[in-house]
């Protein structure tokens, strides 16, 4: 299985507008999974949440995460990510929140901000990657 | 936190046909997480795998999963579940897959079966569903 995202699939990480459903692990064990908005800096996918949140507090325990990532005009055609949180900043978070806004609304400034929250960036370095489609 | 879909988003599961992204936990412990196809019987999402494949033994080891339903129509807008596989069974597989096909291919009869598969139908029982939108 590759261990990076095959040229053929890198569309969905680049120039599509797709989000990445992804999936953490509860203190529980038990999984869960929502949508989030992501870049990809050429080797990692990169999220961003803000501090003390469920997907933040899970990250930081338990870095295995996976992403599933559908082509938007074919949803049979998509990415499976495994991978592992590698590291975890709040460095730049308010930009990289600002730049997916653009990126997904069209807008330069984040609209759902809140004063009081830290954003915070997550770098996902894929350790296995399947294909469809 | 409601543990049944409210009324207002039901039409994520009943009327909208949208993929599910359904997460399940690897021996590993990892998350794994792909779009699938499902139907809802009033109670239970209901999804459909093939026997000795990984979510078939992910689930039947590890039936706490995780699934995010996205509106198609609004990607703000959706269902984020967390529930237990509650029932596994091989009766009515075939019948199940041939009407997830009609459901998202319009076809009566599921194209890609594979002569030696045997479909497996799985009930998730939501246990915490959060919405968004």
């Amino acid at each position: 299985m590759p261990t990076v995202i095959p040229e053929a699939f890198k569309d969905l990480v680049t120039t599509k507008i797709t989000f990445a459903h992804l999936a953490t692990t509860m203190r529980s064990g038990s999984p869960q999974v929502t949508p989030v908005w992501f870049s990809f800096d050429g080797t990692h996918i990169v999220v961003n949440s803000a501090k003390g949140r469920l997907k933040d507090r899970n990250m930081r325990a338990r870095p295995q995460v996976a992403l599933s990532i559908l082509d938007p005009e074919n949803a049979y055609r998509y990415l499976q990510i495994i991978g592992q949180v590698v590291d975890v900043t709040e460095q730049g978070g308010d930009a990289h929140i600002d730049s997916l806004a653009k990126k997904y609304l069209g807008k330069d400034t984040y609209p759902w901000r809140s004063p009081t929250e830290v954003r915070v960036i997550y770098k996902i370095l894929p350790e296995k990657v399947q294909t469809m489609g």
